[in-house]
């Protein structure tokens, strides 16, 4: 059996990375064969793993400089039937890809936002006059590197490897220490995990999910947070979005560390839904270890 | 006197547009002059504030479609002595402008990426097969439509008229509520705002600040929640940005309905720096009320 698993293309992104390696580990734990299908935008990315034009998708959560991932979280609300399957950190290590003999010689930067603001403080200092231009993602970028010197763009170095292009600085991101969580999304039933310490890396569990409020209620979201807190529940991550119906009116995503009892965690989920108004949950997952030399 | 307001440029942008109703704002009611001054970047905006080469910066804070603006939360924790002076909403209307004869003849929509996001309805149904071209502002997209008539952008309709660029359609947003919050920020000290009921208008006030927690604690982010639900302080925003240290570790922007009496949010003020490692106060200040007519 081949497992389909959509990512953000073209080919060289850091979600195809993520793809990567979790196929290298689908590979060697379960026998599976995985196909990779690169897509334009992270929501049409979630769209195919729920159309079921692909059997995953692999997409990017937050990062540990630029934060969240907007367009993962709305879309994830908005679809059905979606769990995260898996969560796993991939190690960010952007280069600076040009044809230019050095970095003086640059007059355009091209790279994805996130990428763009993840090396400002590099872009400032060596190559501060530059234009710095956006792109959908840093493959993309590449397109712009034609035979004219005077243009770079910000990538991983497998790219540069997969484009044959020129690295000409690397690593050039302001901090070493960063990263990406990525989720493994996929259909199916909502069920908490259970924690296998397998051999000698301890997994820990994480569940998610969204919730909106009753409006104009002060300390509405004390309610919510404190069925996790009387419990002794640790939230690793809470995050706001706006409902998109007016200012003011948000959804609240929260990623809790859930190691514990399946039965404290159920109560928990079951005591959340009279706080709320509207509740998803979006899966029960283990954080998948990534060996970074891997994945390059 | 002369007061000069940094804002996101070219001229034509909505940031603009918000610091050209506060401006007026500040003519009608205090007889001051003002003077525009445009900056490529949020960050560089609220740095000449900081650095008095502006005496007011008017900045995004989040949109009712696309939320927050994660560079002007970022930026206004890393930098000193700013305070918020006053909100203000600016209805958000977005229009196609091209030299194209028909949206059938269109091939490239260039614009920033909230803008693009706000219309992705409107370019699925009637332009379906464009390829979207992410810029650093709305008014850097019209830089793009050259004599090329298969080329357009998204912007406001008095960045056309500014431009005398053609509108093809207009509205496009997916939402007619559509519409942003901005913050107006200056050098200054920290002091609880004082609601004042001018003629017909009754002002709101708000009080802004961010804070860091102890790492690891369960339910950490309850506590300081409670401060203010135990005082009935409603939280009308709660947005998390990494510490950009590493993965996990989050800073806590909240905004606070502070209408009541001043010493209520003094003590919660106050004994909220048992319960946080870090803690800022970005200001108190009302919203200011502008009609949208005033702006185009």
């Amino acid at each position: 059996m081949t497992v389909s698993i959509a990512h953000l293309g073209p080919t060289g992104t850091y979600a195809e990375a993520a793809a990567l390696a979790y196929s290298r580990w689908l590979s060697g734990r379960m026998g599976l064969e995985c196909r990779l299908c690169p897509y334009p935008s992270i929501a049409q990315t979630l769209r195919a793993a729920e159309r079921s034009q692909a059997r995953l998708a692999v997409v990017p959560v937050e990062n540990s400089i630029e934060g969240s991932v907007p367009i993962t979280l709305d879309s994830l609300w908005q679809l059905e039937n979606l769990r995260i399957q898996q969560a796993l950190v991939l190690p960010i290590s952007h280069a600076l890809l040009s044809r230019a003999i050095a970095p003086s010689a640059i007059q355009t930067v091209y790279s994805h936002p996130q990428a763009l603001a993840q090396c400002q403080n590099w872009l400032e200092q060596f190559v501060p006059n530059v234009q710095l231009i956006p792109t959908n993602s840093t493959t993309e970028a590449l397109q712009h590197l034609t035979e004219d010197a005077s243009s770079s763009a910000i990538a991983s170095q497998r790219a540069a490897q997969l484009y044959n292009l020129p690295v000409l600085a690397h690593p050039i991101n302001d901090r070493p220490d960063n990263c990406t969580r990525f989720w493994v999304v996929g259909r199916g039933e909502f069920e908490p995990c259970r924690v296998k310490s397998d051999g000698e890396v301890p997994y820990h569990c994480y569940t998610s999910l969204a919730f909106g409020l009753p409006a104009n209620v002060p300390g509405a979201l004390v309610n919510p947070l404190q069925v996790f807190a009387r419990r002794g529940i640790n939230l690793s991550r809470i995050e706001s979005r706006p409902t998109k119906r007016s200012l003011g009116e948000y959804l609240f995503f929260i990623d809790l560390d859930t190691d514990g009892e399946l039965e404290t965690v159920r109560s928990a989920l079951a005591e959340l839904t009279a706080h709320t108004e509207i509740l998803k949950i979006f899966g029960s997952y283990t954080l998948l270890p990534v060996d970074p030399y891997e994945v390059d």
